[in-house]
C-alpha cells in the first residue's frame, strides 16, 4: 500500500489541480472520469494490488468522511490505482483490509514531508510497499523557473528491460525482441508531483510524457498492462477551495512555452524511477 | 441496487461487446478505462447509490471469482454505476452491504429473463431500486433490421422536465430557465442493451445519442452530474471467448446505413424511459 | 461563406480560449488537435459548403500571413468548418474561390460589431450565408454573473423537427420516428461566444450542451453528420499574448458552481437559433 | 510530398479501417474527426509541409472526385499530415501547387509496390521528400501471425537524439537534457500499414505505440510539435465497400492476446525509421 497526499490539509476543502493520462487502459484505476471533467483531485491517491482497490476506496472514503470539516459531505471521488501482484501473492485471497488502509492513511497524515525522495513540493509519501516503488526527480534551473518534478513508479511491467541505452534482448545477440519469448504482462502506475503552478490542462501534458520515459526502460505497453500516469500541482496558488460564494478567483497560468522542460523533465525523472524500483 | 446481466452464462468467460459514454463525468463509475480500451464487459452491471459503489464492486467481484470456470482468474473488471440518493437516504450511513450486493446478483442469475421490461434480447435484469428506474425499448422495423434496443435510466437528475414538449417553466410563463432557482443536481445512468450485433464502436456511438434523449426531457447536464451510458450487445455472434488459441475469429459486421434506426431509437427510448421513471 | 471574428484584433498575437466539442465526427472541421492540445484559437472561424473548406483555410492562411505583426508566422492553425449543401448547389463545380473567402475576412475586419445579432461581447460576424444560419443569446442575471452566451448555427441537418415541442411525426400520429422514412443526413456547426472569462476546459463542457440544444429540435446526430460545437471566450483578461518573456502571468478562473446557468444558457439559445434559422 | 496508398483501388469504393493517434497535437492534420468516428480511410495520405497542406488537401479532393465511380462522391476526407521545414525553405512562399500533388498522386497511382521499402502488405508509397524519411519494418514469426507492420516516419522533431542507447548529452558528461539549450521544435508523423486484419480499435492500439518507439530515440514531444500516428491494415477482408444494400457483413477479428507482437513491431519498426531518416 501506498498512500501520496499533496499537501497535509483536508484535500476535500483545499483540492488540487490535477489530469490522468491513460496509456493502455487494460486495468482498474478509481475516479478517472471526475478528475477528467473537474480537473482536480479531493482525496490522497491510493496504490495497492488489483483486487483490493475497492476495499482501499472504500476505507478512503470512511476516512475522507471522518475528517474535521467533511461532516456534510455526500459525494467523494478517491482516486486509487492498482498493479497486479497476483504471481507474488495469492491474491485472490484478498488480504487487504480496510483497517490496513486506513493505518496506511493515518501514517501518511502524521508522517513528514519524505522530501529526499521525491523532490521539493512534491507531496507527502508513505511507502509501505515492498519492491516495485521507485522515485527519481528532476529541478529546473532558475531560469527555467527554478520548479521540481518528483515521480514515483509502481513499476510491474513486461517489456525487454533497457538499461543505459542497452537493451537485454541486444546484449543476447538478438535483432528483435520478437525473436524472444513474450515477457510476462504487467502495468506501470507513475505519480508526477510538481510545484509549479500548472492547471489540469498543462498536466495533463505532463502526465502524457510519462509513458515516453516508460519506453526508454523497455516497455511496449502490452495488451494486458494497466498503464496510467497522474499528475498535480501542489502549487498553494492553484488550490481550489469549495464552498466559498465568489464566483471569480484568479490563478497564475504558465506559458506554453516554459513547458518543454518540464516535459523532459518527467521523461527522465520516470525513466530513472523505474531503474530505482528494480 | 439494479442488476443488469447481458446474458444468463458467465460473463468472464464469454464477455460482451460494450462500450461507456461520459455526458458529464462528475460521478464515480467503475471500470472506465478497461472498457475504452478493450471494448468489452466481462461482468454484469450493478447499479447503486454513490457512496456504496465500492463496497458493490468488492461483492462483485467475490461473486465472478466464486464462479464456477473462474478459479484462475487474477483480474476483474467490475463495472458499477451509481447515483446519489443524499438527500433521501442518510448516504453518509452507507448502510449497503456486501451480502445485499450477493443476494441481487444471485437473484438476478435465476431470475427469469424480463422481455416485457425492456425488449426482446437485452437481458435479464433484477429490479430492486424503488423508484428512479425506467425503462422502455423500440424495436426496428424487420426491413431496417427488426433489432431490439431496450433502455434502463437511472434518473436521479435536475433540469426543467420537459413532457410532451411543454418545459415547465414555459408553462409557469417564463421565457427561460435561467429566471428561474436553479434545480437541484443530480445524474442519469442509462443502460442500453441491443440485440443488434454491433462491436464496441457502434455502440459507443449509441452510447452517445442517451444523452439527447435526455435533453428532450430538460437536462442540460448539470455541472454536478454524474452521466453515463453503457451500451451493449447480446448478440451470441459478437461475444468474445478468452482462452482460445486461435489468433483469428470472425465477426458480424453492421454497416454504418444501419446505424441511424439504431440512433433514433436510443433517442425515443432513453426519452420514453425517463418518464416512466417519473 | 460565415466569419466569425472573436476580437477586432490580430487573433494571432492576441489568442483567445477555446474549445472543440465533437458531436458526430463525420465532417471535415479544420484545426480540431490543435485547438485540442492548446485551448486557444488564432484566427477567425471561417462557415463554408463541404468541398469548399480547403480553399477558405488556404485563403484563411494568406490573410493572416498578410497581418501586420505576422511577418515571422510560419505555422498557423486555421479552423473553418463545413456543411454540406451537395443537395441546393452543384457542390462538385467547388465554386467557392480563394479571393471570395478574402473579401469576407475584409469585411468582417472592417465591419461593426453585429451586437444586435448574437449578443453583446460575442465577437463580430460577417454573415454572407443564404439561409441555414441561426443566432441567439441569453444574458444572464447579475446575480449568476451577468454574462452573455450568443450562439451562432449553421443548420443543415435532418431529424425529425420538433418545434415548441411537438415533433412533426407525432403530430402525424405516428408513435415513432422509426414508422417514418428517415430523413436526409446533413450536419450543424454550432459557435458559441461568451464574455465570461473561461479557460478552454469550462469552455468544452458549454460546447458539449450545444449537443442537447440540437437535441431540443429533433436532432438524433444522425450517422452521417457533422456536428461539432465551437466556443470561445471574448473576455480581454483570458486573452493569451504570445512571444513575451514571461513564464508566468494570472488568469481569471470561473468557479465550477458559476458554470451551470451557462450550461442552460447554450442549451436554450441552441435551440432559438435553429428555430430561427429556418 | 509523399503519398500512401493503402491499396491500388478507388480507396472511396473500397475504404480501409484506420486509426490515428495524437502524441502533441500542435499540427494541423487533415481528416481526423471522420477517421476516429468512422474508422476508416477513404483517399491516399499525403504528407507534406506545414503550410501546403490546404492545397495538397484540395487537390487530393480534386483527384478523387475525378477517379472512374466518384461521379456522384459529395464528401470527401482527405487525410493529409504535415511537418514543418520552415527553417530549410522560405515555407511563407508556399511554392506547392495543385498540380504538383496531382502529379505525385498519378505517380502513386501507376508506380509498383515498393516492397522493399516498407515491408510486404503496407501499400505503395511515391517518396520524393528529400531527407526526413524513413522507413522500417517487422515481420511477426508465423506462430505470431506472420503479419507485417511497415513504418514511416516523417522525422523533423528536436530532442536529445538516442543512437543505440547513447544519448547524446550523455555523450557530453552532462547528467540530464535539463542543463543544455533546449533544441529547436519539430514533428514526427508516423504512418503505420500492416497486412494483419485489424480493426479500428486495434488499429488506435498500435498507432499510440508509435510514440513508444521515438520516445526511444531521444523525443520528448515537445509543446511545439505536431506528432501523430497514422495506422492502417492493408489485408482485403478488412475493406469496407460502400453503396452495398446488405445491412450486415463479416469481419476477420484478431484476439487481444496477438496484438503483443503487432504493438513491440510498430515500437521497434519505428525507433529504426528514424534512424534510417537521418
Amino acid at each position: 500500500m501506498t498512500v501520496i497526499r499533496p499537501h497535509p490539509g483536508n484535500l476535500f476543502r483545499e483540492k488540487v489541480p490535477a489530469a490522468i493520462a491513460v496509456g493502455n487502459g487494460f486495468g482498474k484505476l478509481l475516479g478517472l472520469s471526475q478528475v477528467e471533467e473537474l480537473g482536480e483531485l479531493e482525496t490522497p491517491i491510493v496504490l495497492t494490488n488489483t483486487l483490493s482497490i475497492f476495499t482501499a476506496a472504500d476505507a478512503l472514503v470512511d476516512y475522507m468522511l471522518s475528517r474535521p470539516g467533511n461532516e456534510d459531505v455526500r459525494s467523494i471521488n478517491p482516486v486509487v490505482a492498482e498493479c497486479n501482484d497476483g504471481w507474488l501473492n495469492d491474491i485472490r485471497k484478498r488480504a487487504v483490509r480496510k483497517e490496513h488502509v486506513w493505518a496506511a492513511l493515518e501514517q501518511s497524515r502524521s508522517g513528514p514531508v519524505e522530501e529526499g525522495a521525491v523532490g521539493a513540493g512534491t507531496g507527502m509519501m508513505a511507502l509501505g510497499w515492498k519492491g516495485g516503488i521507485g522515485t527519481a526527480s528532476r529541478r529546473l534551473p532558475e531560469k527555467q523557473g527554478g520548479w521540481t518534478v518528483g515521480v514515483l513508479v509502481l513499476a510491474n511491467y513486461g517489456g525487454f528491460l533497457t538499461v543505459d541505452g542497452v537493451p537485454v534482448n541486444r546484449s543476447w545477440g538478438l535483432s528483435s525482441g520478437l525473436e524472444t519469448r513474450t515477457p510476462p504482462g504487467g502495468s506501470a502506475i507513475v505519480v508526477i508531483a510538481t510545484d509549479a503552478p500548472l492547471l489540469p490542462r498543462e498536466l495533463r501534458r505532463l502526465a502524457q510524457r510519462a509513458f515516453l520515459g516508460l519506453a526508454r526502460t523497455g516497455s511496449f505497453m502490452q495488451h494486458g498492462s494497466g498503464d496510467y500516469a497522474i499528475a498535480f500541482s501542489t502549487h498553494p496558488a492553484v488550490r481550489r477551495r469549495a464552498g466559498t460564494e465568489r464566483t471569480l478567483t484568479s490563478v497564475p497560468f504558465v506559458l506554453h512555452e516554459a513547458l518543454n522542460p518540464l516535459f523532459l523533465a518527467v521523461v527522465e525523472a520516470t525513466e530513472e524511477a523505474v531503474y530505482n524500483a528494480l
